[in-house]
């Protein structure tokens, strides 16, 4: 059996926290039989108690992976509290987090087709879990027993999957050729990713207005000059806008949720 | 065969030496026919040259491994020095460092049961090893003959258990019903790790002091006020002082070493 | 089949990418019968676009891999542009990465034995890549097929191992007993590589001057004071400048680039 884990955390990359994670999933996947499991990071760099910046990431990162793989987020600001500790199936198999909206992105994508509370102490890792790292003591070890072919159903009690938490986002707003939208995620080359999708606008002639620039589209960074600001569809497929051989971050200083309009341009009849 | 490496260093995350020490790692170990080696990364941004840090992280996180794993600690400011390169057996498998204390917090925990010196040549990935990269050199090769299974008396001569360098740490100090400790370790979310042991405050009333701050003791972190300080029993079974989604490191800019009082409380009768 | 990939990116951290690519490797390669896949990360810190950085981890690096690994780079500036998607078969391996450089350095070392340009859509993730995310929607993929075992013929036309594109970088020009050279790298430990070989001083008697300072040399860091700049032949076989205990960029400031002299001294008789 291949089997992939995926993880992604605020928990930064100075301390043994992720380690301990990984440790825990192995020796229960192991005990339990699944000696193929492969665990992979999707980042552990989420700026602390980020919810949004979480379920943007593994929004981004779940398509890739193959069917039946088991993605764990823990961002996890609710830790110890009433928020409730869940898995939940879905097309690309399953997701473990804090029922707290890290998990909304993707079941917008692709809905939920049940979900359990995590309420059976057989499958923590232990009865008595700490009050401060539930990803130690109960999020490692459910997904280590869904990798390993546990059912969900064993980890605990149903739950409604239209009773989980979703975070309320900004939505993109047409109105007429104008598409009204804010940055949604900063990346690390300081790529300003917003919440416009790509398929309103492609294959069209449109530009963006950001902060009073007025930012042309291209195919790829490099149509456009070294330095200069662009914007276009990114691999994500959301509109972007970016600096060619730089960052678009240290040039306009935008926060998330700033707002962005896009300009569709009537097309010019081709004769 | 699974088995599992473990690897904690202050090489950071810029450079590419972790990854070469994996491929030395991977390389001896499927020469000598361990297929199944699965390296678990704790971390690698201990401060440059932090033993006391490396010692607490590895403290951390060795218990939640399977039985067997090699835990390998390059922390090693005195490398092509006099110090010793070590390989040690204990309760939970193999540690593999430099004999400079980053290995003496989890042999206070579970003691060592024998020690080599790394010095057959034969076990070196080569016989002339540099002068400032014993981590590729000697200790990745160590680790991964261990992992495969060779004996750990063929890596070199044996060394008295006792002789086994460790760190002077403060302790932590009772007085009547005050205990005295310090600030032994500030996390990736600003929390602030004690030497003050949980297993002294458990179920009872009790309170910190930290530079003047009267800071009143929880279960969890949402237990307390969004903002406030707070301190608990953290996950490592330690008295910690945090926020509830902030950083107390960032309210308090504390160092390590920093004393803190900690105060247990009557109990009230409850009759 | 035990096969190794190696990552080097200037992805960072921060956001999903690494992760995206990991999941696309997987899955690609167990498609494809290739089961016991490990993927090792060099490093993802490579500063933004820094070709020549990217270039000199993956030099140090590959050697230490077994043979039949794959190495993959992306720091690609020219996404989407005219730069070539190449796959190049050498001695140790292969590497897979766009033809701006960053294969360079190994192949100085390891000459190519062929090369070909990743052409044939059927070996892309899908036939429609981004213009933004070459790494994800075909370095990603040709990777996955070389590591399992498809010829890398199969990926698309042969070019000319001549045609490869490699950085001019400053040479180092001896004169008498003179070695003129230039930082070419800062490490995380703030050492600072030079680009003159260690083989031209090793078992003579040497000094460094750089930035004004005249530093002794010695075999390791600990033959220093604490603090004293010294240099010595690096675990690269590099002549570097170091702090013991410290950092020697930290001290000094420099940049890459930054000349420096090598003097080798005449040896005493020993009569």
């Amino acid at each position: 059996m291949q089997k992939i884990l995926t993880l992604l955390t605020d928990f930064g990359y100075q301390d043994s926290y992720v380690g301990i994670m990984k440790g825990v999933m192995y020796q229960l996947a192991w005990q339990s039989g699944a000696a193929g499991l492969t665990i992979v990071d999707l980042t552990h760099a989420i700026p602390p108690q980020d919810i949004a910046a979480a379920r943007f990431n593994l929004l981004q990162a779940w398509a890739y992976f193959p069917a039946g793989t088991v993605h764990v987020v823990i961002v996890d600001p609710g830790v110890g509290g009433k928020r409730r500790a869940i898995a939940v199936e879905f097309g690309g198999g399953f997701l473990v987090g804090p029922d707290n909206g890290v998990l909304g992105g993707v079941l917008e994508q692709s809905p939920a087709l049940a979900a359990v509370e995590l309420t059976n102490p057989h499958y923590w890792r232990t009865p008595y879990p700490s009050h401060t790292f539930h990803g130690r003591d109960i999020f490692a070890a459910a997904a280590a027993y869904l990798v390993s072919g546990v059912p969900m159903d064993q980890l605990g009690q149903r739950i409604e999957v239209r009773s989980l938490t979703d975070l309320i986002l900004p939505s993109c707003q047409a109105n007429g050729s104008t598409l009204q939208g804010v940055i949604q995620y900063v990346d690390h080359f300081g790529n300003l990713v917003t919440n416009i999708p790509g398929i309103k606008v492609i294959d069209q002639q449109w530009s963006v207005i950001l902060q009073g620039h007025l930012i042309p589209s291209r195919l790829t960074y490099t149509d456009s000059q070294p330095g200069a600001l662009v914007c276009l569809i990114g691999s994500h497929q959301w509109v972007e806008i970016a600096v060619n051989g730089g960052s678009a971050q240290a040039q306009l200083r935008v926060t998330v949720g700033t707002q962005v309009l896009c300009q569709i341009h009537p097309a010019i009849p081709s004769d």
